[in-house]
């Protein structure tokens, strides 16, 4: 039977997969900041040669940021079209690592073997799990177990914003029966998870500023706004008491959650305190009648990312700033409109604004939430083909963070998503030290030779 | 009259005089800046040797920071200790300034001739006023007016850390009949003045931790606390919705205003309007029932100097950070004790972080408000001499900013101060493109002639 032959020699070709891997981790594609612009054509570049090694008719496709990977392979069977980003997180502070983000490492550590290096796990490390799975048949087979499209982004890191029209420009040629998107977790360590409902995302900042130019607060304090009084005092009544955002509207389109679904969530046995113990935390901050895993999988958050004003440097300034500035997010379930609630989201800090402030907003994307059709029967013929892969049964989750895409994939090319990945929850994504388990890659290589041998 | 011939040399010796200050503003002496300590170290060590080519035993001062410069100089008539301070702020947003601000420049502008350069104003410019002042006396007579101890400081925009150790421990050889301190403006472009209420300055910086980490909003948001949304909240509220700080105590020896005082400053005609409007502002920002020159002189205030967490660079990063934190300091009047507003201030902040979170403090300096005994003849003396140099009367106004050592000349070594500068309100202290106008420099030089002449 071919697939016990392709499993044994993604077994044998593990040293070099990794070594693969480790090319593509060693290009600093950071897509959020654009010095880095020429290192995410470098990181696409790398994945058009590798997918044309393998016979992929792939090439590099323009957007007006950076450029999206496409590739083309025949094969029997179902067309399933497989997403995965090349791009990864900015590494700052850079001081918190322990080597050098962009040059990966084999690490030994009590969990056992680890890659270290940013985009390690999100999502480099994922992506190539299911390349090295197509390499394998085509290695062994001398082709495909199905017919494929890849499609590779550069900007999923950065709001995706050339996204939708690239959807747009070239449904016709994207459309396929299925799509698979490897950006996720595994549940726990032993359950993989195939992901039906996730959370969308909001991105704002905001700038206030007060008088012309940075004052001293010896000749200014205390007869001059200080726009760093404005942002916190606005910033600061964002949630209510209960954990709840107050901006008007914000709940509109959150649904209950389904009696049934809570049930299964129940009975994953989903340890709350080890979940916040393992970041140092003990109390659940959201809302405080709904669980933690309601509140990561079900609920919507609001989010101060970043805040920035005045002096920052070391010793001290007395400075009153003539501006400050903050990141907010917020993570949308159900049917919120994102648009409405960013339109709310303004117009309730602008009723706070101060009369000798002005305030700006900058619009960092907006996606909604989306839910999966599971019965579609490739997600049964998936979590069946993940259970005999991992020791424990596969399970339907929800997620916490956005992946805008499998929502476009729905809207825009009418296609469900199946969202499998092998992450884990101390990969220190978006963190310093980021690294992927080796086994999460090997077992994750197998995974998907399973799945496609499984939707032939 | 050896005044006249004095002011005559002066006037001729202009050109010199701009030079030698054009030398100690190239010297970037930023105190608070570890790094440029060599600086501080470098503009010491020009300082001593200026003072020593005429006839000052003078000499650099080790403290455990920045060296102070002490020089003694015999001469008929009391005994004044001249105080100024050497270094200078941080630069930074180094962007907005229009030249390099350590290479100094004449610039003609629509209001005169201007010295344009980090620490023009504030304060190399106003300290070497009254150096120039000695050079012309001991140029034209062959001593000095009267005997003269200099005292200038290297710590002053950190903190002083060392000054008052440093008073302590030279509290003889420093001990003067009279203080002149040459750090403050002019009350407008005509009116010179002479401050005798100075507030006080408390700093503090908070730091507030949350998780071990920074997380991922997506698989945290809503379940892990967010020390930037604690640290918003708490700052948030630091004034009520009058404009007062509701720290608990904090009003403590807060005295009225004497009711003459009240009316002088009345019968100064400031334009509350233009001072505000000067800087985009129209709306005085302090306590409501108050008046703009009682926010500024006579009131304490609370400000929030820096802020800073959580991803501040360019696009979007969806991190829910480990920690964040901001500098605060408070303007302190009449008796208001600095340290027991720093427990009060940490109780109250204390108070108010959950559980899941820890606040760390670090103290940036205290000291209590100064109000100067203006029945001190020199008072007087020297406000006459002020009135013969400029277009209008000399006047006894308030400051508000914090000029410690005026503090600590009365409270160590037992000896009024009179502060008089010759700053203006445009001089953009601690802000970019800080400038002096060449008239403060060339009648501040000869405004300080007079007052030792008045003097003896």
């Amino acid at each position: 039977m071919s697939l016990d032959a392709v499993l044994s020699r993604i077994d044998a070709d593990l040293p070099n997969a990794t070594e693969r891997l480790f090319d593509l981790l060693r290009v600093p594609s950071i897509s959020t900041d654009p010095k880095y612009a020429p290192e995410c054509r470098r990181a696409a570049e790398w994945l058009v040669q590798d997918l044309t090694s393998m016979g992929v008719d792939a090439s590099l496709r323009e957007t007006p940021k950076h450029p999206m990977v496409v590739g083309h392979v025949d094969g029997d069977g179902p067309h399933v079209l497989f997403y995965g980003h090349y791009d990864v997180q900015p590494v700052d502070p850079l001081e918190l690592w322990d080597r050098d983000p962009f040059d990966p490492a084999m690490e030994d550590t009590d969990k056992g073997r680890v890659i270290r290096a940013r985009g390690a796990s999100d999502d480099k490390g994922q992506l190539m799990t299911f390349i090295e799975a197509c390499r394998a048949f085509h290695a062994e087979t001398g082709r495909m177990p199905c017919r494929i499209t890849f499609f590779l982004e550069g900007e999923e890191e950065s709001g995706s914003p050339s996204l939708v029209p690239f959807l747009k420009e070239n449904a016709e040629e994207l459309k396929a029966d299925v799509a698979l998107i490897c950006d996720t977790g595994l549940f726990d360590a032993e359950t993989p998870a195939i992901v039906t409902m996730l959370r969308g995302l909001l991105g704002e900042e905001i700038t206030i500023t007060g008088a012309t130019k940075d004052l001293h607060s010896g000749f200014f304090g205390g007869a001059a706004m200080n726009p760093i009084r404005v942002l916190t005092r606005i910033l600061g009544g964002l949630h209510d008491e209960s954990g709840r955002v107050v901006v008007p509207g914000f709940y509109d389109g959150v649904p209950d959650l389904d009696p049934g679904l809570r049930q299964q969530w129940e009975g994953l046995g989903f340890d709350h305190a080890a979940f916040l113990g393992g970041v140092g935390l003990a109390t659940p901050a959201g809302e405080q009648d709904r669980t933690p895993l309601e509140m990561i999988w079900s609920r919507p958050t609001g989010e101060i990312n970043g805040i920035i004003g005045g002096y920052t440097g070391d010793g001290f300034k007395t400075v009153l700033p003539s501006r400050a500035s903050a990141k907010v997010s917020f993570r949308l379930v159900g049917e919120q409109d994102p648009h409405a609630i960013r339109e709310s989201f303004r117009d309730w800090v602008r009723t706070q604004v101060p009369e000798d402030c002005k305030v700006e907003f900058e619009a960092h994307g907006a996606s909604p939430a989306s839910v999966m059709a599971t019965d579609h029967p490739a997600f049964e013929q998936a979590r069946q083909a993940l259970s005999l892969e991992w020791p424990q049964e596969a399970a339907y989750v929800g997620a916490g963070g956005s992946i805008p895409v499998a929502g476009y994939f729905k809207s825009i090319l009418d296609m469900d998503a199946m969202l499998i990945g092998f992450a884990k929850e101390d990969d220190q994504i978006h963190s310093p030290n980021e690294k992927y388990d080796l086994e999460s890659f090997h077992r994750g290589i197998r995974s998907w030779a399973r799945i496609l041998d499984a939707l032939t």
